[in-house]
């Protein structure tokens, strides 16, 4: 690694410093970060890698041997874990410096933590990965690894105007990071462009560079959910498809599917029937320490069986099965459709993962592409859907979507 | 409850203790245990559920808020988390004691660790939930948690001689159990029989009693690695047929199928790939206490790029389909199969998993019936096969097949 790349880092870092010193008691991204001069020193110091010297927030859901890891949850205070998640000994053995933890709700459910929307502090960040989502926004950090269980990383990567990409589930390893629903849980990650997230993603997965062919087709899907789309998603669904158009991408109208329709209901069930059990130490030894929004949630929880779940499980298995036929037959290299409802709204809420429950379920992977700004002066964008175990394809035609929107605005 | 029922349990625990007293140094299945006079108090004072007043040991990778989790490992020696793993949670809210943790091999791998096989000290329990065997064969716990990620739960519950049981994957939660290959890790249990073993499935997954309509036919499958069966393996095989048609349960004969071939390589892959990452930490941090044979694992395992286990996964996925569709309509209650070669081996290793694989990677249930001994006094006993998500069907066809060596021999 040459010299001049690490005077570049070094660079950049102080002016991500200088912007955490500015702003942090506004966004509010950080439960705890290591000091300036030690981020300095370790960039200096930092092993060659795909990631030599980028710094990098983790959310405070993922293990870290240096700092603590305490759930958005007064129960997990000063938790602290002797080692680092799976996740995060990769990106520090691709040279990357870990600079803090990063905000999450509590136990990465619903409940609206301190982090603040860094276009307007009166609007919620999304969540649940509201301080990684925030602090790469606001530019206090280069990246930043998220969880995604419904729609925490696309999200709150629509809501704060970053390229935010959930993985094909299990591709990368969870140990060490908190459980909410094994069957959808997945890491993720914030970045600033198309670029770093594949760097990221090649240094997580140790793969190399890929040169995918691409067919030059992406289907619009504007899902069952599409009555939720409010005008700016409209919008920006359309104006997408223009750019795509101009940029000699076909863009073709794909109908909304069947077997998508039943895993929205399924999807519920199974995430409630899997909390309740993953949560069972929480819930049975600090009940007073739990939040109402998500005593609520272990309420409805209780009541589904065994028998429920399975029924549900069946379901999914089959629209995951359903949905990678109609992909592989459909050659296109992904799905353009709506992130979120709108832009962000005001911070009493995480905001509506309407638009993701779907996509998790089916465990494929999903990138957030920020496009424009709606009309309050907030980031909108879409997000494109690919193939389960093609994360390069999709990060591939990621970054043909995203050229379209340099050559259309 | 009943009071008859407390002093039930006050016996049992008192024999168990004395169990372990007199035993204890030369099985060695034990890392760490609560007091005896803890543990009585704990059974007197169980709560009401379905396991109230059930001892139970936990291996030691799965985590503890009372105990240490070592993993094993020098690494993780005197670890001790902020909390329960969700399975260990689950079984105390239904009313079981944790009495210890029970040895693990390193990281729930190969290396054989200081515990013996109960009925000849100089063989192995098996691996690497080997002191959760020995410890329910030896009598010194009523049940315990294990891990199977390849055969560690099916094979230790062979070689020493107890029921030992793997639901279908990510059925239970891995919360707060250490990761080994997230795309095989299953948590599972020891009990001395299936009646004990349906108990523990109910409390963990909270299913109410079901009543199961079985098809009263069992398929004979001798597997694509029956070359590897021994002797002992062959005639148990044959007795346990004999005794199923004594009993009235047709057992036909079922040939390898082809899609399950392709699975027994694919899974290496998978396992390798997926250990390189989860063990980023370990291997960057403390290779100096790694030991020779995960080593020679992880230098393995390096070679193995991301198109490989994509590859690689791609067929698993095929597999698991055809696995599925040709369950469903076989009209089997389950397939007969080896759980081992053989009797269990000699100390030097942990035995070899080779009739386990595939089953753990199609990520089916699975459960071992002991049935007899072998030319060396030692346990054998056959492996019953189920179909995804029918984890009570399954054992509802186990208690048929137990029964039914009960009335040949």
């Amino acid at each position: 690694m040459s010299n001049d790349c690490r005077v570049d880092n070094r660079s950049d870092v102080a002016q991500e410093l200088a912007r955490v010193a500015e702003r942090d008691d506004e966004v509010r991204a950080w439960v705890s970060r290591h000091k300036d001069n030690d981020i300095i020193e370790a960039v200096d110091a930092a092993t060659d890698g795909l990631l030599s010297g980028w710094t990098l927030g983790v959310k405070d859901v993922i293990n870290t041997f240096d700092l603590p890891t305490e759930r958005g949850s007064p129960i997990y205070r000063g938790n602290q874990p002797l080692d680092d998640a799976a996740c995060v000994a990769l990106a520090r053995e691709a040279g990357a410096v870990v600079t803090g933890k990063t905000v999450s709700t509590e136990f990465a459910l619903f409940t609206p933590n301190i982090t603040r929307n860094p276009h307007d502090s009166a609007r919620t960040p999304g969540g649940s990965s509201s301080g990684s989502a925030a602090a790469v926004a606001d530019g206090q950090v280069r990246s930043a690894l998220g969880t995604q269980t419904v729609g925490s990383v696309i999200r709150p990567a629509a809501f704060c105007g970053v390229v935010g990409f959930k993985p094909t589930r299990q591709l990368l390893p969870m140990a060490g990071v908190a459980t909410l629903s094994h069957s959808f849980d997945s890491v993720g990650w914030f970045t600033r462009d198309v670029a770093d997230c594949t760097t990221m993603f090649r240094a997580l997965s140790t793969a190399t560079a890929s040169q995918e062919s691409l067919h030059g087709r992406i289907g619009r899907y504007l899902s069952h959910q599409w009555a939720a789309a409010a005008p700016e998603t409209v919008k920006v669904m359309d104006s997408s498809c223009s750019a795509l158009n101009d940029a000699g991408v076909e863009v073709v109208d794909v109908e909304t599917q069947p077997h998508l329709e039943s895993v929205f209901d399924a999807a519920d069930t199974i995430l409630h029937y899997e909390i309740f059990r993953v949560f069972a130490w929480e819930r049975t030894n600090h009940p007073d320490l739990i939040s109402d929004l998500v005593q609520r949630m272990f309420l409805k929880a209780e009541s589904i069986d065994l028998d429920q779940y399975l029924s549900a499980q069946a379901v999914l298995r089959l629209a995951q099965q359903a949905h990678e036929q109609f992909m592989a037959a459909s050659g296109l290299d992904g799905l353009l459709t709506p992130s979120a409802p709108g832009e962000a709204p005001s911070i009493e809420t995480t905001g509506d993962s309407i638009f993701n429950r779907v996509w998790t379920s089916l465990g494929v992977p999903t990138i957030h592409l920020p496009v424009t700004l709606g009309p309050s002066g907030l980031p909108v964008g879409v997000q494109l859907v690919g193939q389960s175990l093609c994360d390069q394809r999709l990060l591939a035609a990621a970054a043909v979507v995203e050229d379209s929107f340099g050559i259309a605005t």
